[in-house]
């Protein structure tokens, strides 16, 4: 085993990770300490630019380390942070402890999660045949084009192919361990737009009215039973979220109404599938649809890591995880189409909001469970 | 009878008026000139202001002739215009005789028909007992609130009630005579308002969206079969004419959603009952309603009044006119409380148009025929 200091305790990681600011897109030093951190446990670290603007350039950082012949484990996440806000009790990049709380932006979305991934790989046997990989993005809170699929493509060129993954969001909600994402919902939002003619209200036979053809689309989407749930999502939801006129004549027909959607679907369904339902539907009223895809539904069926992650969970903190499939979309979604994938992380009560903070005891705990995950994968 | 001279020759005295600007509302000189018309030919002038800001005051001309006892025949009309624009061929408050035409803003709509008024009574026989009058507003085109409405109540206060009334809008439409108009539409506006709660898309058990309903509100809207039409009247019709959400997010449920509807109603219906119904339609969605009444429907049936002024037009122009109950709303609508009333008056192909313009034979063609009329009238 490497020696346990201060290089091993999550909270001091964290702390060095937190003290450099990163709002999204992360660059230059925090991806330095995190390479510092990484180089002494003997892995190979490639840190790379992706794309280009409007959505890049992008930093990223792939590291890795072979010790034998077995399977290879893979931690995901990303280093930049949302935007602190003003407000907060001591400066977001100044980390601080104040009780049995470490505060910072980043404590829990992610920093906090990737400093346990070092804190764990720093304390684990060194006798372990197998890969240990870690994608690390600097653009996860923003566009998201550049970061963890530009890691894939990375990972393919080295030859290197996980076997299973776990990202490190904060996915725990009362308590560290109680909910691991075992998937999650795909995303997709739609412009219907109907033409018509204008007109005078008082002529109406002259005009072609387009707000009883937009609300007809709209009667017949909304009746749409996408599906009545799975085992493990949640049932398919389209919400209406705006209706466009824009008429401020009492008197005149418009020639135009417009509507946007959004659906979060689970993975009986895929966005293209979705936008020809939407389409067809829209069609029948000479409605058409312009669609944004922001991104397909994943499951990793329980089992194997899912099972993994749980049982260290259970030794570490003694509580029973749930496996959920809720929330907004993640990377994971992209990781998914390599191997199975689960996130597990720290509490998620503070993320994104002022005086965002980790308990030391959680990141540790973290540490841990991330250190018997890893040391279990890798045996298996 | 009165000599004939230029104080009978209609396109004289429509010079004399269209040379007065009275862009809406209109004020002093133009009903200095058509007072200095009718005290020649005996009438009592009552010239008042009615109403304060922001609908007013508005100037009104009150004449009358009683030369016996009779029955009340009213002309009714405006001597305001709406402004000309620009892109005139000659001034527009300089009228102008170019070939058969005379040019000039309110040449149709309406002071050709106030001096057709005038060059008809100057030619009357003076022994017709009976009473005459001419109700006279400055302000029709604009919110025409202190305008014929407050004539009436000076009339009630002056003792006089008219028995039959004419309205000397633009009624014709491809040769002078050929429209008469006999009733016309009511008009409503509603402002649809339906409330819910704002939340995110990813989580709508948390959020209220008020769109569904507002679409379902409006499905029941568009399927309300108002009437099939009447004898006199085309269908009422009701024309949803804008929605307005105002959410620019994507992700987001918004908080409220309202549409805005305009209904065109025939004599079947009142306004207040329409903002019932459709305050039921609405409620039952949790939506609220605010409505504006803009006229009520009228109806004259076809009769005494109408055959008259069509045997007039047969006399004089050898047209048969048809009755119709087509168009916005007029002044008609006010009168019609006080008696049978129908409009009749020039060719509306320039109305509110750029070189607005008469033609001379239809200015001289028309005072003949309301002279015939108010023969007519009075001697039955």
């Amino acid at each position: 085993m490497h020696p346990i200091s201060t290089h091993a305790d999550a909270v001091a990681l964290a702390e060095r990770l937190l003290a450099c600011p990163s709002i999204t897109p992360a660059t230059g030093p925090v991806f330095d300490e995190l390479e510092a951190m990484l180089r002494p446990l003997g892995f190979a670290v490639d840190r790379f630019l992706a794309g280009e603007a409007p959505d890049g350039p992008v930093e990223n950082l792939l590291a890795w380390r072979t010790t034998g012949p077995g399977p290879h484990f893979a931690f995901a996440g990303h280093l930049d942070v949302v935007p602190p806000g003003a407000g907060w009790t001591s400066d977001p990049f100044a980390p601080e402890i104040r009780g049995e709380l470490l505060y910072g932006r980043g404590a829990v979305d992610m920093k906090g999660a990737i400093a346990a991934f070092v804190a764990a790989l720093a304390q684990l046997p060194d006798d372990l045949p197998g890969t240990i990989s870690l994608i690390i993005t600097g653009d996860e809170e923003g566009p998201a084009v550049h970061g963890t699929l530009a890691l894939m493509e990375r990972m393919a060129a080295h030859g290197l192919r996980p076997d299973l993954c776990l990202v490190g969001e904060p996915t725990s909600t009362a308590r560290l361990g109680d909910v691991i994402k075992i998937g999650r919902r795909g995303s997709v939002n739609m412009w219907i737009s109907v033409p018509g003619t204008q007109g005078h209200v008082a002529y109406p036979h002259l005009a072609d009215n387009p707000i009883p053809r937009l609300v007809r689309i709209l009667s017949a989407i909304d009746a749409e039973v996408l599906d009545e749930g799975t085992d493990w999502f949640q049932p398919s939801n389209i919400e209406i979220t705006d209706i466009t006129v824009g008429n401020p004549a009492t008197n005149v027909i418009p020639a135009e109404a417009s509507a946007r959607i959004s659906i979060r679907f689970n993975d009986r369904h895929s966005g293209a599938a979705l936008v020809e339902r939407i389409t067809a539907i829209a069609a029948a009223e000479r409605g058409t649809v312009m669609a944004k895809i922001s991104g397909e539904p994943f499951l990793t069926e329980p089992g194997a890591l899912s099972e993994l992650v749980r049982g260290a969970i259970r030794d570490v903190a003694g509580v029973e995880a749930e496996l959920s499939t809720t929330g907004g979309t993640s990377d994971a979604r992209f990781l998914s189409r390599l191997c199975p994938v689960v996130e597990f992380g720290l509490n998620n009560a503070t993320m994104h909001k002022l005086d965002e903070a980790v308990a030391l005891t959680d990141l540790r705990d973290l540490a841990a469970i991330y250190g018997l995950v890893v040391q279990r994968a890798l045996a298996n």
